[in-house]
């Protein structure tokens, strides 16, 4: 894969004469990417029927005379005005059952065939048009499937699918029945035609039925976007993609990565800014399908749609296109060329100002583009990982112990950044993945574990962390007849009772204080050493455990135990007050901070300047 | 009445051969009642018309071998999918015109004629099979009236049972636009047509259509209630109860306990816990009815559907049980027998595990039985007495003068706290209740007072405690011509302003500084005495009056200023640091702590074990 | 204009018989005015067609002979029961695509035309009955338009207006396209028919169409306000009024002052109670019109709306009553003179309790009024300004850099309380406004400056400041080509950048430390001195410049900021611990607090008694 860096460009946003001296700007800052045409629907197709793409092919050839590739955005994400106004059943339904109206974005229902037949038109147009062209060097499917909560819809199109989703899965209705426990509130169905999407209701959902609606809502995501990119392969070889989204859950990336060619997402950064999030959100980019991925937008300073739209220094964006790098990325995209005066994101920053003229973060990006054009592209060794399961989210959000926890947040996020502190690279694997090169595998709060993964834990020779509620599921959301299910004899300990904490419970690990928090076990201890014990009111019970490799906790740690844990066993700290990702041979030493700071590292001092790096 | 001990079970959630087994574990646990049957309509009923009752006629010759009896509830709680998909017009619909959606529970309407002809159908079959059976000790009607809000739908068939209510009710329209004071805000009535429940609007109702709205609601349950305890009645002579809730104040427990035999009602315990609380809520129930009752379910441990659903010691049961017999509970039935792997309570806690085996819970629940199998059933003594009508929740929630304050949390139970801390019993009075035998009365916040109970007052020879706005409102939630009403004579003062204050106002009593909160209002005092006075900026007003026996609190009391006025009239401090409870010629002593405790009681010490008690 | 002093009387609530006892009352207090019929449609047309107008006439009658006139209120706030069941299509709709219910008020859609025709017909009922009495002083139209939110209305009627508007805007579908950069996110319009009210989407719409929407509906009321005046011109030469509220900023009140003869306006008190923010809306409705105002409706103590109805000392409405005088009101209403027993503002206070006797209130408002009634009419003199206009309160909801922002309490009333401590008068100007007399111009944060009064500036003489955010924006809601556009000259700064700021940054002026909160601008000096620099980590960038008499800010300035500036270029601190407003050849002070207090006033101490005055 070759190093792509540029950014978005929207050139029907702008006279069509300003292409050329574009064009020229992106030269000097460096381009040989840009991603175009996403939103351009009612532009290209501005009546039924009616396609203009001469921009397009202008700024095409214009981009290919100065060697500058394209990826070209198909534009589904926002069907026009008239297609809604003739059709408006395509729109999504909430839970409440209220139509979503025209006016933003992600208007469209998944399911609702008469928009596939429409998606499958535009896309086509799109492929027939460009499919041939050298300069297009990919392809990116819609815009961020899920966007603004999106992915759920409950439509009577949803209905109508997810009835023989279920009938397909589960063949009979007693099938259906019994792995649900329909039993339970007298919820029996005779006829898959009684079954519903989980609509409002005054008390909770069967949990069944709310994680099959969360498989089948994902399925259909990916369904959509499997049958748009069948119409680009019809026209073209190049890659396909689709930009992914930070932090998001409600689609089973791992799955729609098989469709994709490569992985890209779209590198926003969260109002409260931590560094370990957007490295771990790099990080898992790049576990999708274990290979170098793209940004496909990285934000470049301030954006429009947070609470606060934060100012960003502009040699943050150096640092965060450094970061990308390290953390395996082939290129950049920032998002976007050039600040728009106009529509519902005119506060959003970009490379070039309102009036066209360069803003310093042009200059910025130029130098970070510049810094790793001619690195190589590497991905960092292995030697962590953490256990992840999309389906795991889903049983996080439709089954709930504690509602001020989050799987993501409290549990996967806290393991990944005590490894980070320390200095280990991390991968996310999954289920199908092969373990056997990690020295640590952490299984963080994996409410489901599949039967495949159990299996190579039972041959896994590395450390292993487990902590509580792990393997306490089954694939319909039910309780596991003995938890955690499938590791009683590699833990030696098994979960007796369980419940809610409202505070952090303290616990004792190697003579210091640690806190536990949100969920607290109650282990039966089989042939395990008890290494760390509760204190009042709950003395008497193990905290953490240890067999062998093999490491239990009964409970949600909190990321200072987990360091100190992680110590106990054979890791060490091999960095201060930098992020560092290491690679056969040599190492990468970033700099997150706004200063300049004086970095530990082994034995030597390391001088970083501030939001710089250093490959040693 | 019989002592009852035992469990809610669900056999239909497990396979039929367990039936033996579990009644053998019963057996040993020292069960002799179960409650069953309350959610298996789609279970007996799997297709309109199509019912089998086998399981359940084995479980009940299994129970009658083995002696222990059974409490039968009719499953009109959850109306199964099939009948709501051919009958959708039985949903429930919220004040914004939503229907609520199957998928959980109590999503019918009171007042759908539809529904009650189904309701009443599988009623009766249930009644037909079992009325005769020796086993059955008692009959449930449906489950918990009320839960999740679901006393109060706003649909059509809600919309025409009004207007016929308030025909009922009024005659004529004249005389309702006059009571309801329509002439404001040109809301007059031609027609009883015109009349809609109050659906969202942008400014507040009439509050005397919210207060009749809320009545007709509360009726509506009741009159559903009476229709299925018909059913019941024609088959079976065996005592008819429902499943009351903790603070549930949408339905009046008063007027529906007139339609059971007994009450019972279930014991859950709120995120926050305050054993006074879960007291107040006993002693409430027994006051419905002044009798015994029973605590149809109790919760063991950890339940499903709180933010945080808290584990709990398993000693803590057993304390709960206990608590529940000294406030005269004839019975405990925890829910559940089992834990449930799937549904939507599948992390809620129960005396046996997930699989089967017994959990510590088991074992308390065991002991608690035990210590109470062989006690007399005796109903705390009379000492003092808290005026409640419910229809004065419905004026507290319908009209506010300051929405910070709850007429329950803020002034009935703070007042019930003060008597207990003192180490009083209280029971709960209503209008039609006798008063003559208490040695004090404490109105909290009274908004209405009913003739017949003022009546009662003028001739009443104990301690009385009024606090502000009291005798304010009346019948049809209006102002009083002057307040309060009909208590002037015995008060002797009038209340001439009254506001909302945002912040807590000192006040002096007894050269003491405490607080009033939420409302202050100003007193013309008539013949009291003034024995209290606000302090800056409003210290020309009196805060605390008394005339004879008869106090009046121009404001909301904290806790401390009542005891205080209550050791000022006679009252002494009995207890220190444990729950009290006086029989005749005995005490029951509770330690609801999870720590042993050195109690002083008069002036003996007595050591209590964690959430253990002594009978004195 | 004749001074005014009375209250809102609704005679309709009481016994016909109680008119001539309320009459001789009145006069006791002083009133020589009053306010009826505003809220009685279903009074005097109890059904359609329908008329008894015999109340009023005898009111009426009542207060001619006795000397009170009486300001008439058309009753279209209230579309009475009969009406609203055979129209339901007259209910307004909010974004989801609920229609309110009837219930409270102000459930009309201003477009709805069937509404219109009858709202016109009771009007001219009116009209025709009272418009020639020489009783009547004025007429009210309609009340409160936009209470409880309800200026927008999301239906198919207001859909179709507003096509209409936007056509009769606009001309051609392409130069709305243009003007609000449809293009972005794929939303050209054909056709108009295509184009809805921005109704609920999941991200954001153009805001160039809720921009417009915002204007739209503005227009809406004021053409509805206009239809119905013209009905009352028709019969009656007598002055016509609106009654204005308080921080309301939906409708654009100098557009909509245009159409009334007189301002009048509702002074009722936030919960959060602050002298200068009810000062300020006095300030703001002398300006709109530059003339004295009446204060239609004056909170004589507790409410029944706010979260908590707040007890008032009735001296505070002495005060009130001197505040709205002393900023140039030409009179005062108290509402109401009544307290009514039932209906949904039942808690509301009032001159007379509700058994009919006086309450303290009656007292103060009879003081308050007779200070006054001898007194000449005088405005303030011209001291300092602040620029506003309504479509910057649109701006800044429709389009939002940072959330936390509120242009009218972060940014005008910080800018309008420096200036009032420091003792100076303030106005409002507007951009059709002279500003050549004033000393000083304050533009707090004004998204959109309008031409002619962009050329205002480039003559104005007096001090100028300037705020952050100022002529950013277009009147399309657009980013200015440069910004702040047309000022870059008068101010000698360029905005080269800008973000939001989570927490306040520390800023550097004159040796002190201030905050700047909310905004971050960062300036490019054109020929402007830097007076205040930002702090660390922006120590880089100017916060505060000048050239000449301009000062721009490049931030939100808290108070003391502008108070230190204020010092800096030339203004005094007249005054301490009190309010003062100062006129040609006298000044009044005021107490605002409830203690006596000793004020600093030149070399003077003057003593004013607690909410009281002083004519100086």
């Amino acid at each position: 894969m070759k190093k792509l860096f540029g950014a978005c460009y929207y050139p029907e946003h702008w006279e069509p004469d300003r292409i050329e001296k574009d064009v020229e700007i992106m030269k000097t800052l460096g381009f040989n990417a840009v991603r175009i045409g996403e939103f351009a629907w009612s532009f290209v197709e501005p009546s039924p029927g009616e396609y203009d793409f001469s921009l397009f092919d202008r700024v095409i050839e214009t981009f290919s005379k100065n060697g500058i590739g394209v990826i070209m955005g198909t534009p589904t994400a926002t069907p026009p005005a008239w297609l809604v106004k003739s059709h408006p059943e395509i729109l999504q339904e909430n839970e409440s059952g209220h139509k979503l109206n025209f006016g933003s974005r992600r208007h469209y229902c998944f399911n609702s065939l008469v928009y596939r037949k429409f998606a499958r038109e535009i896309t086509r147009k799109y492929a027939e048009r460009y499919g041939k062209s050298d300069t297009i060097i990919a392809w990116q499917i819609d815009n961020e499937y899920g966007c603004h909560n999106s992915t759920l819809c409950y439509c009577d199109n949803c209905a109508k699918k997810f009835r023989k989703w279920l009938k397909d899965k589960y063949h009979n209705i007693e099938a259906l029945n019994k792995a649900w426990g329909t039993v339970f509130w007298s919820q029996q169905y005779r006829d898959w035609e009684e079954i519903d999407p989980p609509r409002h209701t005054i008390a909770s959902h069967n949990p069944s039925l709310s994680l099959d609606y969360m498989r089948f809502s994902s399925d259909s995501a990916i369904e959509f976007h499997r049958e748009m990119a069948e119409e680009v392969r019809k026209y073209s070889s190049k890659p396909i993609t689709h930009n992914l989204m930070v932090n998001f859950t409600e689609i089973d990336y791992y799955k729609l990565s098989k469709e994709l060619d490569f992985v890209s997402w779209d590198n926003y950064i969260p109002g409260d800014y931590d560094y370990h999030l957007q490295g771990m959100n790099h990080d898992l980019m790049r576990s999708l399908k274990n290979e170098p991925f793209l940004v496909m937008e990285q934000q470049p300073g301030r954006v429009n749609w947070r609470k606060v739209n934060n100012y960003h220094d502009p040699e943050q964006l150096k640092y965060w296109i450094a970061q990308s790098m390290a953390h395996g990325a082939f290129g950049s995209l920032i998002f976007r060329y050039r600040q728009l005066p106009y529509g519902a994101e005119q506060y959003h920053s970009a490379l070039l100002n309102y009036d066209g003229s360069l803003t310093p973060r042009a200059i910025a990006a130029k130098e970070g583009f510049k810094a790793f054009m001619d690195e190589e592209i590497l991905i960092p060794i292995k030697e962590t990982a953490i256990y992840i399961d999309y389906e795991n989210f889903w049983i996080d959000r439709t089954d709930r112990l504690n509602n001020n926890f989050s799987l993501l947040s409290d549990s996967i996020l806290i393991a990944y950044k005590a490894l980070r502190e320390l200095g280990y690279n991390v991968d996310f694997v999954f289920p199908e993945d092969d373990i056997s090169e990690y020295k640590l595998l952490f299984i963080p709060s994996a409410y489901y574990v599949r039967d495949e993964f159990l299996k190579k834990l039972s041959t896994f020779n590395g450390k292993l962390i487990v902590t509580a509620m792990t393997s306490s599921k089954d694939e319909y959301n039910n309780i596991r007849s003995s938890i955690p299910y499938g590791l009683e004899e590699i833990l030696g300990v098994k979960v007796v009772d369980f419940g809610g904490i409202e505070q952090a419970q303290d616990l004792m690990l190697n003579g210091k204080k640690f806190k536990g928090k949100f969920i607290l076990e109650v282990l039966k201890i089989l042939d395990a050493e008890t290494i760390g014990d509760f204190l009042y009111p709950y003395e008497k019970f193990p905290a953490v455990t240890r067999k062998g490799n093999a490491i239990y906790i009964a409970s949600i740690p909190e990321e200072s135990l987990l360091k100190e844990l992680l110590l106990s066993i054979g890791f060490e700290k091999r960095i201060n007050g930098a992020e560092i990702i290491n690679f056969k041979g040599t190492s990468v030493l970033l700099n997150p901070y706004p200063e300049k700071r004086e970095i530990e590292f082994g034995h030597d001092k390391i001088f970083l300047e501030p939001f710089f790096w250093k490959i040693l």
